[in-house]
């Protein structure tokens, strides 16, 4: 095939919208702290309005993952959702000057561009309430078949099985990239989205998904299992690879017969922990799909969200794949 | 008056789109380094399609320097114009987050909000391409007679000087603030602008304005010297006060009979130099309508344009009322 692509993702094309936060407010506002919730215009527009003044950076959980994929120097390609607004043309471009394909056509209607309304409390954690408008519109005709069949990996967000076309979308990439003999990935995204779609994320993991990306709380979560090492007896042997991240304590790669420990890249001090799980998944997927051992993989997958957490925002600030020759 | 204000601001309202870049990419779009050049839609548009991926955070030098006030807990204002679009929404969220008072209506025609489009190099310059949209629609009509009135300080940016209504609304609010026994400050704001203006700028600093900003290469600009004593020596008993930024050899406060030096603040790691004299001027107008010795006021600007080169964007990332408590 000509023009192989590493990496294509579906997700939500959404633009984050970052202010410093604290606890006290969080709980004024009725928030979790350290979730992602869903919230339509009137009450992003409310939200919004109590925050405090913000940075604008293009998101997004497969998105981010696909920007650090090209920066890393990987082909990547993402499908996702804007509105012809300027909050669109920002992610568009974001992503397209990072080299990723980005194809998917603007729709047309008045449902503004996604947003992401990001809080980070002074411990550098992350709160986010998403307002999806557009990106909630991507569905199946949107799947661009070509795309799918020149990447070696399809990556979907879990995020997606919140709106129903777009989990249509994923279903029929899905099925095209098997099709292909290509691989299949996807994150869990939250704990509580994998509350929302417990069921369907069992079957996909169990039959459906070759690179599974989770937290230690999400993967509790699916299992409803209290610690992590119930979790990583859980998932041995239902996929092929399951790639467990847990902040500062590193990560675990478990496979049907191995358990491969990944320490986390040290960082001289945590800003905003914003896109850690999606620059994991990205050094972890540029690994893969360039030859490199699983515990290489997860070398690289850890100096990028290293990076991350360095600064506020969830897209890279240097050129990765210069900071990964340095640092291994 | 009921509702004093400490300084009320007109300036252009801009969102500042922030990227990596380096020397050779500028050289490449014959754009001088370090300066702030004027372009038009069309540019901005083609230019923006050549830049690396972004992040937006409200800008403008005047704007940003009242946000930086009231940071640091004084009273400030700001006249300027968006238009009613994204961008225009996000820069009236985040002034208004902060506590300043920006009334100015938006803009109904077609022209959307402007933006400056800032090339940040590896040696932590910042360059800026000015698209200035609705901003350079700022008018006398925009001008807030009761607003002006209330403020001990009307600060103008040069850069008003660039489309004449905002020139005509400067000659307004100056007449307004010195009727009602105010001060007046202006910044030269870039040394290209200087070139532009430099028999109005001459005019207006000696006679009309009674707190001046300049850095180095703006001052030796106006008076066409090439010695920063030269400056010193031309400016003296022109202005009431002349605050003269040098970068890193901090700065100096020329009064008729005296010179006051300031060090620089250290500085861990400078990251991107955008908004260093508009929080230096933020700094030292919250010391000077505050009751602080002109040195006082020095020390803390130096404090507030610390904070803003550590991090990338020109509004501050702390609360500058808690660091300047920790930091004197």
């Amino acid at each position: 095939m000509t023009n192989p692509l590493d990496v294509v993702a579906i997700g939500n094309a959404l633009v984050d919208v970052l202010a410093h936060s604290d606890d006290d407010f969080l709980a004024g506002c009725g928030i979790e702290k350290g979730t992602m919730a869903l919230i339509n215009a009137e009450q992003a527009e409310e939200l919004y309005a109590q925050m405090g003044p913000g940075v604008e950076c293009s998101g997004g959980s497969a998105a981010n993952t696909v920007a650090g994929i090209a920066s890393l120097g990987g082909k990547a390609g993402f499908i996702g959702k804007v509105a012809g607004d300027q909050l669109g043309k920002i992610f568009k471009h974001d992503i397209t000057a990072l080299g990723v394909e980005f194809t998917s056509e603007p729709t047309h209607d008045t449902n503004p561009t996604g947003r992401c309304l990001v809080f980070v409390t002074p411990d550098a954690q992350r709160t986010m309430q998403t307002f999806l408008g557009s990106a909630g519109e991507v569905g199946p005709d949107d799947v661009d078949a070509e795309l799918i069949q020149r990447a070696q990996v399809t990556y979907f967000e879990g995020y997606l099985w919140d709106a129903p076309p777009a989990k249509q979308a994923y279903v029929k990439a899905a099925e095209i990239a098997h099709e292909a003999g290509k691989k299949t990935s996807l994150t869990l995204s939250d704990k509580f989205c994998v509350d929302r779609h417990r069921a369907d994320f069992l079957e996909l993991v169990h039959g459906h998904i070759d690179i599974l990306f989770a937290n230690e709380m999400e993967i509790c979560a699916l299992y409803e299992v209290a610690t992590f090492d119930e979790a990583v007896e859980a998932i041995r042997g239902n996929c092929d690879v399951a790639v467990l991240t847990r902040s500062e304590k590193g990560a675990v790669i478990v496979t049907p017969d191995d358990t491969i420990s990944v320490e986390a890249h040290p960082v001289e001090k945590v800003e905003d922990t914003t896109g850690a799980g999606d620059l994991f998944a990205a050094g972890f997927l540029y690994g893969y799909t360039h030859g490199k051992t699983l515990a290489e993989a997860g070398k690289i997958a850890s100096i990028c969200a290293a990076e991350i957490i360095s600064h506020v925002g969830a897209r890279p600030e240097v050129n990765l794949a210069e900071l990964v020759a340095k640092s291994l």
